[in-house]
C-alpha cells in the first residue's frame, strides 16, 4: 500500500520500533501527531532530541540523570547510610513510589545471565564497591529480581562482599498483600513459612 | 516522587498524552527511547519536528500529502471517474488496503454531528462540490461509518447532490465476511436481507 505521505511512512516506521507498538497503534499515535502537529509533536520531537545530549547517568550510582550527580546521590536529605542495589531505574522508581526509603541506590544495569553472556564484568560492580569505599554505608540492601538471574546476582555481590563489615540484606520475600494464600506458589509460600516473622499488634 | 531526571519527566508527560498511552506505558517507552537514545530517539525527534513543516494537505480532496497535491491525486494511474467519499485518513488507508479500489477519494473531516456541534459548514463540503465540479467523475461512492452521524452526513450529501448527473452510491451494509449468523444484531441481518445480491457461482 502506497502511504500518502513518505513523512508519515517514516514516522509510523519509528513509532512502531518502540516497545509494545505495533502498526496499528503506530499509525493512530502518528495520526492522532498530525492533527496535533502544532503542540504536542513539537514538544515531544524536541523531548527526544534532548535526550541525546541533556540526559546523563549519574557517575556514581548510574541513575539517570540532568548532571554529573543524580538528584537523590546530590541530596542531602538522603540516609548515606544505606545502598540498595536494583537492576535499572524502573526498580528505583518502584521503591521510591513507596515512600519507605530515604537511602542511596546502586543500579547495576542488568543482572548476571550466563546463558545470554552477562557476566558480573558487564554490570556496574566495580562502581559499586568504588561507592561503597567513597559512601561508607552501613547496609547494602540487595532489591533484586526474584528470578534465577537476579538470586545468582545477589549470590555473587553476598561472596564479593563478605570481608567487609558492612551488612547485607535482602528485600522480604512472601506472600503479596492483599493476595489469597489458596492461589499463591508453593515456592513462596515455603520461603514465607521459613521466613515467617514476629506478629506484632497494630498500634491502636 | 521526584523524577530522576526533569528531562524525562517531561518526556514522560508528553508521551502520556497520546492516545492509548498511560503513565506506565510512557515511562517504559521514555526508558526504552534513553537507552537507544543515539538513533531511534533521535530519528523519532526529527521525524515529529518534521510534521510540523512538511506534512501537507491536499488541496484537492484533503488527504495527508508532502505536496500540494497528494499522490493518489497526483498520479496518473487512479480512476478520474470515482470519488469515495471518508470521514479521514484512516477510512482511506482502510479502504487502500483492500486493493478494491482505484479512484480518488475525498476527505469530509468529521461527521455531521449536531450534538457536538459540527455542522455541514465544519466539513469539507463546499471543496467536495468544487472536487467534483474540476474532477467531473461519474460516480461517488459514499463510504461513511454505519452510525447516526454517518447516516445523517450521507443523507445531507445525497440531498446535496440530487440535481446533478453524477451517481451516488452506499457501500454495502452486511453480515462481515467469516462471522456467525446467529451473532449478527438484527439491525445489520434485516438490512442484509432487504439488499441482498443474485448469488453469483465463484469462477471455476
Amino acid at each position: 500500500m502506497e502511504f500518502p505521505s513518505r513523512h508519515i511512512a517514516n514516522l509510523v516506521e519509528d513509532l512502531s520500533r518502540l516497545p509494545g507498538i505495533g502498526q496499528k497503534t503506530a499509525l493512530r499515535l502518528a495520526l492522532h501527531l498530525v492533527k496535533e502537529r502544532s503542540t504536542l509533536a513539537r514538544q515531544l520531537g524536541q523531548g527526544l532530541l534532548a535526550l541525546e545530549t541533556e540526559v546523563r547517568t549519574c557517575v556514581q550510582c548510574h541513575n539517570l540523570s540532568d548532571g554529573e550527580l543524580c538528584n537523590i546521590c546530590a541530596s542531602s536529605r538522603r540516609n548515606r547510610e544505606q545502598i540498595c542495589v536494583v537492576e535499572g531505574v524502573q526498580d528505583l522508581l518502584a521503591i521510591e513510589r513507596t515512600g519507605q526509603y530515604a537511602g542511596l541506590y546502586h543500579l547495576l544495569g542488568g543482572l548476571i545471565h550466563p546463558m545470554q553472556g552477562i557476566g558480573p564484568s558487564d554490570l556496574n560492580i566495580d562502581s559499586l564497591l568504588t561507592h561503597i569505599q567513597s559512601s561508607a554505608p552501613k547496609e547494602l540492601i540487595l532489591a533484586l529480581s526474584s528470578t534465577m538471574e537476579g538470586e545468582t546476582t545477589a549470590f555473587y555481590l553476598v561472596k564479593k562482599l563478605k570481608d567487609t563489615p558492612i551488612r547485607v540484606t535482602n528485600i522480604a520475600r512472601g506472600i503479596p498483600l492483599g493476595s489469597n494464600l489458596e492461589y499463591a506458589d508453593e515456592m513462596t509460600l515455603g520461603r514465607s513459612l521459613l521466613q515467617r516473622t514476629e506478629y506484632a499488634l497494630p498500634a491502636s
